[in-house]
């Protein structure tokens, strides 16, 4: 190609001439926090509890190549080669079980094998999502879920939580408030289980509700349930899809945090027309999803190895869960709070209200730590004082020193602003550095909050 | 679960419980021919000459585990971890490689890795369109194209090919026509080589030309390049991005031809303004395309197996085709005419126009044998008395065997419409029976095409 041309950083003259072609959707478009900050991090001497990744080390080299010496002898061209769209019944076999150990039963024919969970979110925009229409979710809300939603351009309505997950009653003066305006909601997301980012799990009578709420309002629930089997205490609660016998309900699976994210395998189960449209729409997006890491899941669950091996990264995860409470409890300040996991791989916490985590991840950064900025889970610039913490894919060193460092640029901060009595910096206290106004651009962040809408509730 | 549910027939009154969420875009979609004959043509005792499937079987298992085997010792974390949005560096060499053999310079820099080559159309589309935009396609078109445009919901523009691909003079007065009405298209879709599912290749000056076109009226062209390499006679032709020097040019390339279809690995590459709202579109689409399968491409492409599969595969394929010419020739009626490709998968074929394929679908499935239906690749009911014919997939034996049981379908209808001598048969003919109504439902075919739209300037 003659003219050097760099994805990252287009030359204004270049982008103005293509600007004209791009469709309105674009404008709307937005990367993640997550995956912007996973290009920054992957520096080997930053220590990242940014990501969301599982713990893949812990895979024994030798099994991956048994199974794959396995899917060689007996499979080898069919896992080469095109699959249906709906997925392979061998694959939607490995689904049927993992949804029964959490006791939830289901049809193979209800089953649309996807590319990722994350396809999934995709494809239910695209099924129910006209410009302007509304998605209740939750806030925070899952960070990787806002791309999805913005280039549908939905109207994203955040629900916050308390301890106990979205308060029900909540959603419905939310509900009735949207009716009076005339909007009825295509889908409310949520992530009942050990909630990204909040790290918080939706008590048993809020799903029973939830589920009833649905019904009553003919409003489907987009299920996504990716850590559901990664419980390190207390009883499992039931899915919202076994609670509502199927009905309204989208449930989203994968296998990226149980096995492998790499494998880019997640499914659906939905009400017959809703997964008969979500299948014409991955047709369009990707034909099929790849028959080699189906047969792979097969072939693995077909050996009996996925129970224990869940119960393996159970153990590991419950650990690094104990050894990120526990620094945070030596490192972070008094004012701070943070949630308690059951399980899952986040912890969400809040500092005083006067710190902006955009601001403290670019000095932590310079000191080789990241984190997830609280904004990058809200569409409309609150949980500026949030952060996002991951405990799956970091060791117990390094979750230990990098909060220790984290904790030691908060404290610096806080010591700058004057405020041990955790009163607010006037507004003449020294402006962000010009570092962190481009990191929250590339971040591509909101800066700037709604009026009131800031934490203005109190419930977090 | 409690109520049964069934996704390919939702019952009615589920349908009209759900259809009220429903995008306005679900209104517009449909299924490709190609995917729902799968469904019908998976049954091992049918010959389809239908599917576009690569011959995976000649793929040695050996080579297989032994790649397996590398990436487990080497790379096994990795393999199983997310990875960027833009694709791994490895993965990134592999696809250099492969488009420098077509002469095509390209910096790493500069791709995208996708979930396959459709993959790349749906971000084109994400990217550009907007509920009504034109897309220039060729006519015919590749089937699996016409889900993603439809899902966006563009207006295509289908302009009838010759030997030497789309006539780039027909082209243009198109676009005066189209600009005469205010309208500029987004993107203008073609396949340059061995055109799927025409099986045409563009000349050197209709490249040439184009190349300027889209320059001059500063629209971008997605080229469709999965066979070029895919040769089996004559001279190879360079690629548009490599005459354009990049401008205006959307590249999609693809390992499914020439390796595997199952990995569900393709590329774009783009102007920077584009590839970035591209990534974009993927990261709320999918993440980011699997780590395991890129690992196996990086490894395959490092033990340098890649040319010499390649080559053997040309052979094969080389081979078929000429067994499917001969075929045809001593099957198909006098006055069915058909393309020669000089490489590819497909031939396109065109029986007298009184008949109708979809319809000789029917029967044919009957005698376990099927193709794609010429209006499968359009979008307005043309293409009726045309069929696309694979022989990629199928054996020798199989693609005389399918032919022959063809050739007698046709040869009863041609006997039934008593057209020896080619005069369409009176309205009174006999009705289409009602399996085949059922099957052009199933396939969701347009039924009806626009009157003297139907290959009216008698270019093929």
């Amino acid at each position: 190609m003659s003219s050097p041309r760099h994805p990252q950083r287009p030359a204004a003259h270049e982008l103005e001439r293509y600007a004209g072609l791009f469709a309105s959707r674009t404008r709307a478009m937005k990367s993640s926090a997550m995956r912007d900050l996973m290009a920054i991090t992957e520096r080997p001497e930053v220590i990242s509890l940014a990501g969301g990744l599982p713990d893949t080390s812990t895979f024994p080299a030798e099994s991956f190549a048994a199974i794959m010496a396995k899917v060689a002898v007996d499979n080898c061209a069919a896992a080469l080669q095109y699959g249906p769209t709906e997925g392979l019944l061998i694959a939607k076999d490995a689904i049927r079980r993992v949804m029964a150990a959490e006791g939830t039963e289901v049809d193979p024919e209800d089953i649309l094998v996807t590319t990722g969970g994350q396809q999934v979110i995709d494809l239910v925009c695209k099924t129910l999502i006209d410009p302007g229409d509304v998605i209740v979710a939750e806030a925070p809300t899952y960070p990787g879920a806002i791309p999805a939603f913005c280039s549908y351009q939905a109207d994203v309505v955040q629900i916050e939580m308390d301890a106990d997950g979205m308060p029900i009653d909540v959603l419905e003066e939310t509900l009735d408030s949207l009716e009076r305006e005339g909007r009825r909601p295509k889908f409310i997301y949520t992530i009942p289980n050990f909630q990204n980012p909040g790290g918080v799990t939706m008590s048993l009578p809020r799903r029973k509700r939830l589920v009833e709420v649905a019904a009553e309002r003919e409003i489907l629930v987009l299920e996504d349930n990716p850590y559901g089997l990664l419980r390190y205490e207390g009883e499992p609660l039931p899915t919202l899809m076994s609670l509502a016998g199927g009905e309204y309900i989208i449930y989203l699976g994968t296998f990226s945090k149980i096995l492998s994210a790499g494998l880019r395998l997640g499914w659906a189960v939905a009400p017959a027309p809703v997964l008969a449209k979500m299948n014409m729409g991955k047709q369009g997006a990707d034909l099929c999803s790849s028959s080699l890491t189906q047969h792979f899941v097969a072939q693995y669950f077909a050996e009996g190895r996925w129970e224990p091996y869940l119960q393996s990264l159970r153990q590991l995860y419950r650990g690094r869960r104990d050894t990120l409470l526990g620094a945070l409890a030596e490192h972070f300040p008094a004012e701070a709070t943070w949630t308690q996991p059951q399980g899952g791989l986040f912890v969400w916490a809040t500092l005083p209200e006067y710190l902006d985590t955009t601001d403290l991840l670019a000095r932590a950064l310079q000191r080789n730590v990241a984190f997830v900025p609280g904004r990058g889970a809200y569409l409309d610039g609150r949980g500026a004082a949030s952060m996002r913490l991951n405990f799956s894919g970091v060791s117990d060193a390094e979750i230990r020193e990098g909060v220790r460092r984290i904790g030691e640029v908060i404290g610096e901060q806080v010591e700058l602003f004057g405020t041990l009595t955790g009163s607010r910096p006037a507004a003449a206290a020294p402006a962000a550095p010009a570092p962190d106004a481009e990191l929250a651009d590339v971040l591509q962040l909101p800066r700037t909050p709604r009026p009131g809408a800031q934490r203005s509730d109190g419930r977090r």
